[in-house]
């Protein structure tokens, strides 16, 4: 049995990766750290669990041993955990965005800090499994991808790949409210999200320098202009891009979902198909794309939960490649149909 | 024309004021206060207006001069601005709970803190109209009630006064999330909020207080003990009060009925009927009565939007009895089919 | 006072067209008609109203005399309805598609019936005030806009007469289920409905050529292609369109505010500005636009109510110029801030 | 491994026990029975589930051989399929009311027909494996509690049993709208539902029997009269049943807590604590209870997922019960934080 530790154990994508180790296999808890509720007991603080094993929140990292740990602490903590935890010889899935860009001056003109520990950038391993699956396999460090990026290239790498669009790309995605995390803000306040659909993030979201620095890496060329623009919608968890490629010659519906299906086809978490509901990604590591037409121009639907492919689920796909085990353990299960 | 003045605009029950005076035929919005977005225009804080008439948000009430001040400011801010109010002439709707407890150290034992104006507690009516109309077309200052004290009180009236219940009462509340206010709460975090029904406010919700007094004052003896739980329902506007009396002699769903519609007859505001929906009140002035039976013993549903009758709309009704305008003026329009 | 009919009462735009004559102050409702529902009393079939007047829903409109009648009845009925009303002398305002589209083998294409009154077809007006108010102003016969193209003529009318998009224009529509009409199916059951974003309508939405039929008046020209893909979100009333139009020449978000305002001067119900909330036009015949730049390219949000200026309220604008009323006589009231 | 069958595969209770088998580690799906979608594949009719195993919708059990069979179709066919189940070896848990109530003339007047297997109603035993373990182990036919009664006895046994309580016991209900099933109808209607919370079931609703006769059971007297209000609330999965009983000597909250516990120590999927959130339930087989004070009297508060504990999972239970495999195989998934 490998262990495990999480770090920011408290927010959403750290509570949805307590749910997914308690009834993982191979991959056991042995540490959760919470800085805002060190010292409590984690049964208390999440009754939501099944077995929270007598566990407690620790203060620090300063005692975690694991083979991996996950870290899903608030934005710009991971770069100072990193170091340290890789010297002791625990592996690292980072959900937040510290090591996702390549180029620290890109990062910081993203995210307007200065990254400290540009030594381990360049060995960080972009995890999105469906893509880069043999490279997260031999890695100690892997920086699980964002939700929106996730939908997104799961359905753009496979027509990039086979030089089947260009730009402009418009990603109209509708995210649950959950994405925006479990702290409470005038915009995920109910009374206003719940009676409105709230396109935000403009003029540029800060996910879009990670879709178009992958999508370089998986056509070896310039990546297609990419225009995304996100809504919040009144649910909690689900996320679905409505990706509008322009083609790069005539399109043909059933020859698109035939690259997918083939481009997929040892990814057991990609389904190809018809229209999807978000309750069937619901709780799970699954993306489901449809491709259709509208207006005689191509439309891919993908849908994912935003905090299961797009954040906890796709952590522990990854932690289970880096760890040599099964890559779907822990992560089998059904989708809800309601 | 009459004039008004809102102070604590950028709240909830604030707003839905604004809505209201925006189209009032006999009552003109003349001063808007806020503390927190002084000096910006009307215009731009509320977009939702019709027409901000070139106001600009004031910074205190030193300024006003109108007939009439709604004061729907954070608690506790109310008994600072009634005596200058009064003093200049100024009638006053309090829609907080400053001026709804006689008893001071009543007031201090459920708000927890010291009332600073019981000079003007005396002369305080209790704003239910349907209760108190004629107290209230010649008060200086009303004390509009809570939300919750709203739907139960137009409920157990008619029926204490008849001597037709006893305690215990249960009240089973189920309001929508814009009851909880402007301001960004855990529990009002739309991921926590949309997936679940939240009871609170145990052992002893504040508004109990407030409903045995009226109803002290409705029969003129001992109130029946209220067993009092609301909870929170991922809706944003409505309220649903299902209120289970014990009879006082054999009930009979038809009798019960017929003293509804005499006790109201007389209330536009007031329908007795079928079991309502929330969209009925959605935006409206109005409380839905029915009564029914279940399993041998009564029920009674109250149905009011919680900003409407519950709130900002109860308020225009106060206020107009204050200034002998027609009592439903401005408050005319009918609820939304959905 | 004018008096109206409303064919149709009982579906959820009939129920919206009530709510409206309800509260207008020159157009008194005279006659309702419901086959479904025929011979029961209003005021027991939508308790929402605030003063059914004592009106029965009649059986057929043999009896109906009005200066105007608003048809909102299921689909394909209004031609039957059509000549003989106008025989009568009652205008007409059609809520549905059977005089949308000027070609009756386009209709017979789009809507697979055969169109039974091509008599009346050359005179009927498109009801959209903003672009054709002169028209509508001498019109006896109007066809209300679909609720999808309101909100998207709306932002391309300005846009296509200015020569400042080509296509193709993608526009990616989120209505509230309402709009799904008051007819229970699966995709509109809630818990189907409540936990997804359902895109539908591919390859192509029948209100479509409606809105290319539009833009051909507007600019004189070929328009632009558009790919329209409408989604159903999990509320109720609301509709937003994001609109990502293929720019003609350099696009500048602020020359293209400019366009909108001097579009709208005269509109009263147009409002261009920062990102809208749903809440806002909620109930109302309002639609607010904002420009904003993603990823370099322009992006539209069009928000309105699906049933108020995307139903009711603008049949009872096209009613207002058709009877020479003030164009925004009973449509004044302000939108929810929540 | 053993073998199940599942009758009814498309409703939401049936798409929840295949959700449920898939991941079920020692009870293999064999059959799955749809009159109204025989012969498509499973995978396609169910595309959120795992693996559909290469299965066939069959048009009846007529090919049915398995360890066991769920039954979950439409009400009143169940008494049709259990005799010649049984005599196949086959066992069976019924997941609908033909079995419950053990009176044949009560059955007839609560659900409207005669029952035409009397023969086994003497042998069902009542599925609530946290009263009745011992029996359902041996038992060949099991009836599955309905939702209500499943959250509302968990609640009442230990107090009925120790004699805390008498009667009237309020028990106001708030269900999430997939307990009325996948048949669209008016009130699960998404524009209806979304906005109200909907009282109904007035003034007896179907599954107060089934309480009284299990709490008969459970204290061995004259169970104490129930008042059950059940209501419609805006989410899809999950079940909140606010019960207020008179006590029947003085109450002390933590006195009651403790007697749960006790009541419970044995049984892994009823936890007693704090207020419960829903979502903690969601897609799981437990029970959350909370024993509170409200205005002096008690309030009880219990938590399920309706699909789960309320209908599929514990049907999955005690199907393990009955084959003799570990009671919480393929229950043991922790519930959702959000």
């Amino acid at each position: 049995m490998a262990t495990a530790a999480v770090l920011g154990a408290t927010g959403y994508l750290g509570g949805e990766l307590l749910r997914l180790l308690d009834g993982h296999p191979s991959l056991e808890l042995a540490h959760v750290v919470s800085k805002s509720q060190a010292g409590r007991p984690l049964a208390e603080v999440a009754p939501q669990l099944g077995d929270a094993r007598g566990l407690v929140l620790e203060p620090s990292s300063a005692a975690v041993d694991a083979d991996i740990a996950f870290l899903a602490q608030p934005a710009g903590e991971a770069m100072g955990e990193v170091p340290g935890l890789l010297e002791r010889g625990v592996k690292v899935v980072d959900l937040g965005a510290d090591y996702r860009l390549k180029d620290p001056a890109e990062y910081e003109r993203v995210y307007g800090r200065a990254h400290t520990d540009t030594a381990h950038l360049g060995e960080a391993v972009y995890g999105l499994p469906e893509l880069f699956r043999d490279r997260i396999k031999g890695a100690r460090l892997v920086a699980n991808p964002g939700c929106y990026p996730t939908a997104t290239l799961l359905a753009l790498a496979p027509l990039a790949r086979a030089q089947r669009i260009r730009g402009p790309v418009v990603v109209d995605a509708k995210s649950g409210t959950s994405g925006a995390g479990a702290q409470p803000t005038a915009t995920s306040h109910h009374p206003e999200a719940a009676g409105t659909v709230l396109p935000y993030g403009t003029p540029t979201h800060r996910h879009v320098p990670e879709m178009e620095q992958a999508l370089r890496e998986v056509d070896h060329g310039d990546p297609p202009r990419i225009v995304f623009v996100p809504h919040l919608v009144p649910l909690v968890r689900g996320l679905l891009c409505s990706i509008y490629p322009t083609p790069a010659g005539p399109f043909e519906a059933s020859e698109w979902e035939r690259l997918f299906r083939e481009a997929y086809a040892g990814s057991p978490f990609v389904r190809v198909g018809a229209t999807p509901r978000l309750s069937w990604a619901s709780g799970t590591n699954r993306c489901f794309l449809s491709v259709q037409e509208a207006g005689g121009a191509p439309v891919v639907f993908s849908a994912i939960d935003n905090l299961g492919k797009g954040g906890a689920a796709q952590a522990v796909q990854n932690a289970n490649l880096m760890l040599s085990l099964d890559e779907s353990a822990g992560l089998t299960h059904a989708g809800f149909g309601v």
